[in-house]
Formats: C-alpha cells, sequence, structure tokens
C-alpha cells in the first residue's frame, strides 16, 4: 500500500508538536498581528487565497505541519486515490471495498485523465445530460400539452440533497430564465406537502435521486409525489427523471421520462459534481455552469496534489484543523460564510465532513488513540455576528472559524450607505472578526474585556460563481479526505447510521403489529415497546 | 437580592455533583433501559412530555440536582425576573442595568399579571394590531391602487429575524390564504437583492426591526428596499411598517405607514413574542395564531414557575444540560427536531443560547470558574440522520442530543408505505435515534460496533401548532434563562459583540480613505491595514 497504516500519534513528527502545542503562537501578544505575518501567512489556488496568520502557529509549527503532511503520505494517497486505489476499507474486516473517485467525474479537461474508466464513464454521463438539457431548450422535450418546463424537483436525502441543494442556493443568482428548482428531502410528509401544493406540477420535472433505488426516505417522498400527480391527472412518467445506479430498482424507462446514472465508487456526500447534482443543476442553470463548476473542482484537485503546505490551501487547511483540534484541543469548527448564498454551505459540510471523519476505528479495525473528525457548524455572517459570536468571543469554549468570503456581490445590485457598499461591509466585517477573535481587547470593565487569541482562516476569492463554487467544494473535499488519510481512519463509510435504521424498523414493527390490532408482546425488545408507550404514540392508532 | 451570588462551584451540592460524575449511569449496560425507567423519567407540562430515561443519571443524581436547583434560587430568580427585577447588570461595573419583561408580553390571560406595567404596554401594542389587522383584512388599509396587500417583507437581523423566521416555518402550514412573509437579513446585498427581485412590490408591506433604529444591517437594507420602490415608482411611505422603540429615529409616522413598539426590558433574542415577531405573524398567520402562540408560551413560562424539577420541563432541561456540560464534561449540544417545520429553531437557539450563556464573568464581574454556555447547533431529522449522525454514533466525540418531536403532521397530507404513514416513520426514527445512542451494538466487526452510552432528550408534543410553537420557544427561553442564574452569569447582555463592529468600522473608515483616493496611512492600526491588503480588497476601488 502507498499509504500510511500507523495513527497520527505513531509518526515521529507527532510528540514533536505535541510539545509545541504547550507555548503556541499567543495572537493576543502586542505586535504579534504584524503586517509582514499577515501578508506571508496566505496560500493560493484555483482562484482561493487562504490567510492564515490569524491561527496560532509559527514557522516552527509550520514547518512540523509540513513534516506531518510528508510522514503520512497525505498527498500520496490522494493521488492513489484519485488513480483509483480501494480506499474505501477497512483491512480484515468485512466493508465497502470499493474505489474513491469523485475526483473522476470533473477530471474531464485533459488526457489521459488520473483514473480513465471513471471519466469516461462521467463524460458519457454529461453527453446524456448535454442532449436532455438541449431538448428541453428547444421544446422537443415537454409536457403532455406541448409546455416547456419550468420548475425541477429534487428529491433525495443525505449527499443526494445537501451538497446539490448548497450548490444550488449558492449560484440561485445565475439561474436560467423561467427555472426554479425545488428540494423534498425530509420524511416528514409536512415537507414534501408544503412543496407540491406551491408548485404547477404540469410544468414540473421531478429528479428523484437515490444510488440503490431503496432510500426509504426517497421512496416515500417519490410515492408522495407520483400520488400529487395522479390527483391532478397527471402522468408521473412524462415528468419524473431518475438519477440511481446501473441496475437499481429505479433504473426503469418504463417509470421514468430518463435515467442517469452513478457508481459505486462515488459516495453520496461526494456526488455533488456527479449527475446526483449535476441534472438538477443542468436544468436550473444550464450545461455551460455545470461545465464551469466541474472546471473550478478539477483545478482545486489538481491543486491539492502540491507537496508543499504553502502551495496547497487544501491539505493546509486539513493542517491547521488537526493541529487546532488534535494539539490544540479544540474540539469542533465553525464553518462561517459571509454570503448568503451559501446559507446551506456548512449543513452540506455537516455531513460530507462528519459522516467522513466521526470515527473510532482506523483502517487496520483498531480502536484509535487520538480524536478523529470535529463537530462542524456554521451560519452565514454578518448574521451570525447578531447571533452567537458573543460565544465566540468571549465564551468559555474556544472554537476555531473558517471564515469565507468574496470581493464582489453576485448580483450587482448594491448601494454606498456612508462611504461604503454593503459588499465592502460584508468583507470587511469577516476582516474584523478574524482580527476581532485574534487581538482580543483589554477594559477595566471585565465585562467588556476580550481575552482574543481565538484561531481562524479566511478563505477569499473574487466570486461566487460556479468555478468559484467548484473550486470550494472540492477544497473542502480534499480537506476532509486529507485529514482521513493523516488519521489512518476510512473517510468513506458510514457504519454508524446502520444501528438507527435496524431500530427504527423494529419500532415500525410494533406499530405496524398493533395498528393491526395485534397484542404488544413485549417479551421481546422491552426497551422499544417502552419507548412506543412512553411517546403515546400508539394512543393514534 | 434575592438571588445566589455565587458560582455553581460554590454551591454546597456542587462536590457531591462532581463525585457521581466520576460513575454516571450507564446507558449501555445490559437491562439498563428498563422499561420503568423508561416509564418513570418524563416529565410533562404545558402540552410537551420530556422524556429522559436516555440521559446518564439516576435517582440521587437526580436528587443532586434538585438541591442544585433549590440551592441556587434557580426558580426564585425566574420569578423575580418575571416581576420586574433588574437582572440585566454586572455588579458594581457600567452594564445595561434593565430589566427582564420578554415573560410580560405573553403574561395577557390572567389578572393580575407577574408584571402590570409592562403587560399593559404589550396590551397596547396587541390592540393596535389587531387594529391594523383587522383593516387590512377589511380593504381600509391597501396599496394605493386599492389592491390588498399579499406579501410582507421582514427587514432585521438577530434577534430581529432569526426568532420571528423560526416561527414563521415552523407555522407557515397555517398560513392565511394570499399571504406570504418573505426575510431579508444579511448585509450582503445578495440577500436583498435576491428576495426582492420575486416580489411584487405594489402588493408588499415592509416590516423594518430595530429596536434603537440604527442597526447597520437593517438600516442598510431598509435602503436598498425603498431605493427598488423608488424605481418602481411606488411610494415606501405607503408600505413601510417600523417595529423599533419609542423616540428611535425610526419611530416616525412621516415615514412609516403604522410604528409598533418595542421596549428596552425586552432583549433582541427574547423579542420573537414582542411586536418583533407579532406584526410579521399577524399578516402571515392571523391575529388569532399570534394570540395562541401568546398562550402556548405564557402556559410554559407558568409550569417554569414549579420547584419540583419533576414538573418543570423547562428547569429539568436547564438542569440535565448542566450535569452534561459541567459535570461530564460535554462541550456541544445538538437539538434535532424531527419536524422539517422547525428547521430555523435551532438557528433561534443559537443565538438564544449562544448569547445568553456565552460569558466569561459573572454577576460581580469576577472571571467565572465553570464551563458556561455551550455550542449548541443542529439540523432536522431525519435528514440529519443522512448527514452527521455517523459522528454521534461512532464519532470520538460525545454530543448530548435533544430531541424534538410531534405524534402528527401539520398538513395532514400523508400516505402509508410499507404498512406506515411518514409521521409514524418520522417519530419511529427519532424514537429509535435515542435508543440507539443509549444502548450501542456490541459486533465482531469493530467498524460495526457501537459503544453507545451517549445521552440524549425527547421533547414531544401532539402536533406542531401555534399553541405549541409558543410553548416550545418559551421552554427554551426558560431553560436558558435558569441555566445563567445557575451559572450566576447575566445572560442579558451582549458585551461581546462590540469590538468586531469597532474593528469593522475601523476598516471601513480605511476603504473609505482608499476609495477618495487618500493615503494608507500605516501609522495606526497596522494589521488593519495588512489584513485589508492581504485579502486584496483595494485593487476593486
Amino acid at each position: 500500500m502507498a499509504w500510511n497504516t500507523t495513527g497520527l500519534d505513531e509518526l515521529p513528527v507527532y510528540e514533536k508538536l505535541v510539545k509545541l502545542a504547550r507555548s503556541p503562537f499567543d495572537l493576543a501578544a502586542p505586535g504579534a498581528m504584524s503586517p509582514g505575518r499577515i501578508a506571508t501567512y496566505k496560500a493560493s489556488a484555483a482562484g482561493f487565497d487562504l490567510i492564515f496568520g490569524t491561527q496560532r502557529l509559527d514557522d516552527t509549527v509550520l514547518n512540523g505541519l509540513q513534516q506531518l503532511a510528508d510522514q503520512s503520505g497525505a498527498v500520496d494517497q490522494f493521488l492513489a486515490m484519485k488513480r483509483g486505489a480501494v480506499m474505501n476499507r477497512i483491512e480484515g474486516y468485512e466493508s465497502e471495498n470499493r474505489q474513491v473517485l469523485h475526483t473522476a467525474c470533473r477530471d474531464i479537461f485533459r488526457d489521459p485523465p488520473d483514473n480513465e474508466a471513471a471519466t469516461q464513464q462521467a463524460k458519457k454521463e454529461l453527453e446524456t445530460l448535454e442532449l436532455f438539457l438541449a431538448q428541453l431548450d428547444r421544446g422537443e422535450v415537454t409536457n403532455a400539452e406541448g409546455q416547456a418546463f419550468t420548475e425541477y424537483v429534487n428529491i433525495g436525502i443525505g449527499g443526494s440533497d445537501l451538497g446539490p441543494r448548497a450548490l444550488y442556493l449558492a449560484l440561485a443568482a445565475y439561474a436560467q430564465k423561467n427555472r426554479r428548482v425545488h428540494f423534498i428531502s425530509n420524511v416528514d410528509p409536512d415537507d414534501a406537502a408544503a412543496v407540491l401544493q406551491g408548485l404547477d406540477l404540469a410544468r414540473t420535472l421531478v429528479g428523484v435521486v437515490s444510488k440503490s433505488g431503496s432510500t426509504l426516505e426517497t421512496l416515500t417522498n417519490e410515492e408522495m409525489a407520483r400520488a400529487a400527480y395522479a390527483r391532478a391527472g397527471l402522468k408521473p412518467r412524462d415528468h419524473f427523471v431518475a438519477i440511481t445506479g446501473h441496475g437499481s430498482p429505479m433504473d426503469n424507462p418504463e417509470k421514468y421520462l430518463r435515467s442517469f446514472h452513478m457508481y459505486d465508487y462515488i459516495g453520496g456526500r461526494y456526488s455533488a459534481t456527479s449527475m446526483v447534482g449535476a441534472v438538477m443543476l443542468g436544468f436550473g442553470l444550464g450545461y455551460d455552469a455545470v461545465i464551469e463548476i466541474l472546471r473550478g473542482a478539477n483545478e482545486m484537485d489538481r491543486a491539492a496534489e502540491a507537496r508543499d503546505i504553502r502551495k496547497n490551501p487544501a491539505l493546509l487547511l486539513a493542517l491547521l484543523g488537526i493541529w487546532n483540534h488534535n494539539f490544540l484541543g479544540y474540539d469542533t469548527v465553525a464553518v462561517l460564510p459571509y454570503s448568503q448564498a451559501l446559507l446551506r454551505f456548512p449543513a452540506h459540510l455537516q455531513q460530507c465532513d462528519m459522516e467522513s471523519n466521526g470515527k473510532s476505528v482506523n483502517r487496520n479495525g483498531e480502536k484509535v488513540s487520538v480524536a478523529t473528525g470535529p463537530i462542524v457548524w456554521g451560519e452565514p455572517g454578518t448574521n451570525g455576528q447578531h447571533a452567537f459570536y458573543q460565544l465566540l468571543h468571549q465564551g468559555t469554549s474556544i472554537v476555531p472559524v473558517e471564515f469565507i468570503g468574496f470581493r464582489q456581490s453576485q448580483h450587482e445590485v448594491d448601494l454606498k450607505i456612508k462611504g461604503t457598499t454593503s459588499q465592502q461591509k460584508l468583507v470587511a466585517n469577516l476582516l474584523a472578526q478574524a482580527l476581532a477573535l485574534a487581538t482580543g481587547q483589554k477594559d477595566t470593565n471585565p465585562n467588556r474585556f476580550f481575552a482574543g487569541n481565538r484561531p481562524s482562516s479566511i478563505l477569499l476569492a473574487d466570486r461566487l460563481t460556479p468555478y468559484t463554487m467548484g473550486g470550494l467544494l472540492a477544497l473542502y473535499e480534499a480537506k476532509i479526505v486529507l485529514q482521513g488519510f493523516i488519521w489512518n481512519i476510512n473517510s468513506f463509510d458510514q457504519e454508524g447510521v446502520q444501528l438507527g435504521k435496524v431500530l427504527a424498523n423494529r419500532l415500525l414493527d410494533h406499530m405496524t403489529i398493533v395498528g393491526r390490532g395485534g397484542a404488544k408482546d413485549r417479551s421481546k425488545h422491552p426497551e422499544s415497546w417502552a419507548m412506543l408507550e412512553a411517546a403515546g404514540v400508539f394512543q393514534e392508532d
């Protein structure tokens, strides 16, 4: 194997970093935030600058982090992943045993790509999509009345919802005229009802996304949507599109207008740039925008191959995260985009990061001896400033922050008030928060005292476009898998979600039995029966 | 003073709880989740059941928590607050020195209320609102063309946005015909642009919410909205409504169709049941729904006066939080509503909780010696199950969870699939997750092993209605202030947000100077200049 099989704490540089962490750089010391430091601690790639002078480190730590990258073979593993190594596995135990090739979806701009087979499949799907979108544009695919489709409902959950939704909302400013996209994800029947009741179903395409074709929430919501079409006297076959695995129960031309395919080597939370996101984004934003997203993602994927951490923002962000989490002991990370359009990007990252790296065994099936993935949360600024920033500045918990911002707005509708535009205010606030967290402020009133010395990074690009959104997505995907490589965990499975499913089915079985008038046989699983009784759910039957 | 002036760790019961925390109840032990435990560990009030058998405690700990409540005088302080004590202050230092009377807004159902003066003011505002809403309904207040208003845009930030927005989205299923509400909050110009461009401004009321009448984000967005009206040839005075303090710059009948008032004794994050939420909710849902929200909140406020923690869900939730945070050492809490309509309720709680309790000095201005407010985060289930639950079940961090659920759906549009409705699936999943976190599961495959013993609580009500939404809001408000009382901190100020504002203004001054062609004088605040240069924001001028 080309990658490490040891934990973070077995790497030679680990003890050195532990020692350095005992007296980390003090951001609040007089003169600490020097212009030289701020200018120098900056790494750039694929349209993004990562400004990190507001992290608690100096050149010695930075060199240590470079060694950590080198000793763990993080970049080698990343390259092996892109080329098709079977990275999704646990050595010696039954596991998914799959390649990890989400990067192949966007490796369409050079020849040969890192993995020929996967990129060929991606290109084929893109051709199918391009044709379908052209048919919609030319009026060759319409509803039964010959009208164009103006709405699209994406039915999916988890990776089939969060990433695609985050991308669409981020880029809705560039939506095509008369094209809007809506989302149904939750098994909560009110979610589907609320979305469907506001739509002209006759003008709506419904994209159902499930790799296995058997995701319970998605099938349930699809049935609710099909029932709504039936009530409206419309044929679902004219409106429903499937995005699913080859040969899944959903891969059925009799039920769907079109099928687009997804592959086992792309996990749900890494699938936004596959057909999972592309069909919906193509409808809403157009095919060219999809290609621009892929181009930005591909450029960031390639930047993430750099071995010099100063030239690789994804790797550097991964290492800064490990420094804060494993060495300085901060348990969470807040992702705070200063862009309202990124309002659901933190929710996507919650899945992508926490489902990937919220693990307790390493790739050899041994219990890990260091902390793995942190808790990821966040909301857009400046809104957050009026919400939870009080705790960031003066709380007893320290929260490392990853700020994300843009120099220009999307809509270009702006006003100068008190001498500056809203976009300038937005950027000024972002930079000010990073400075305030770092420097703090002395005050004789203890309630107005800020200890400072709270770490953050800033990711900046010119404008939130399809290209930079692709880059941002890929930057975080790379950050997450690089951290997983360094922790020596499998960032690509999710066995931790299985137990809840099993128990939910057990409770549903109990409910079905009682619903049919059967007896409450408590001899098996008394705790499940007790929970249902305590919750009072039987009274409604 | 009627309340404690000592910290949590100075109360007699503190050491006892520290000792008990060394061997807390093991939820994963065989038979630990007994039917008796599940049935007994339940507290109910105002339409909600709090099921807490899945917390790591037994009767001994519960008695200790009762003593903690008693010794801290938490309920006495809560009563003092409701009656008008000046709770928003730091002893011996300059501070806001205000009463805390958000509970008075909804104490309108009995005579005399806890605080006569504040409740009289609330009733007067409600009368003004009732009249205004009736005038809208009767067509006595219309646009210049005599048409009814169908849309409402709420412009506010922080407490003038998050709580009201969470309530509206929670209850949008009950919206009046031809009434829709939209929100603009972020200073990001794309936020205002995206909302305004989709609206028929002629049919739109705009509610501007700022107590001081000088919140920069809100004024900026108001100006953007007024500019849009001017471009459309419409008079803002016919469309704009002010919700502001008496005598603020916004309290101006020449600029606004109506003014509604808010008072200094209600902090922004506690203001959702004042005119801050009521005007918008009244437009969208009707006056009766507003009164039902107040009724639910008032009933929960009164339930929160109970000294027996088994009869007081708000106090019990507060104590469970302190047990998990201060004694078991868990730094975050996830609020996971199994209701898509509550999608923004966690964001409201982030503000209400973290801005209230993210503090480092106590009410005497001394540095606290124990952890104060935790990091609050969350997303609706079942969506979260397909996102970050992997970490909840198998991550190296333990995250206490507060589940929220309802036995029935709002829309009553549901389908039986595989023998159960979607609503049943939703509740079954919620209960199953609590059980799975608690019991875990043995497995010979280490990657499929669940350690369990991870704590959670479940809040359940019959249905998410205006009444239960009011109760849920008040339950969390009470939880938060009760925790603050026990920590002996001031949960009602937010000095921690000031430094960021000061630094943002400094950066904006720099940008304005350079924008006017002035020199970059780096002799003062070199770090601010350096940050702007590193961010590359000058190149655009």
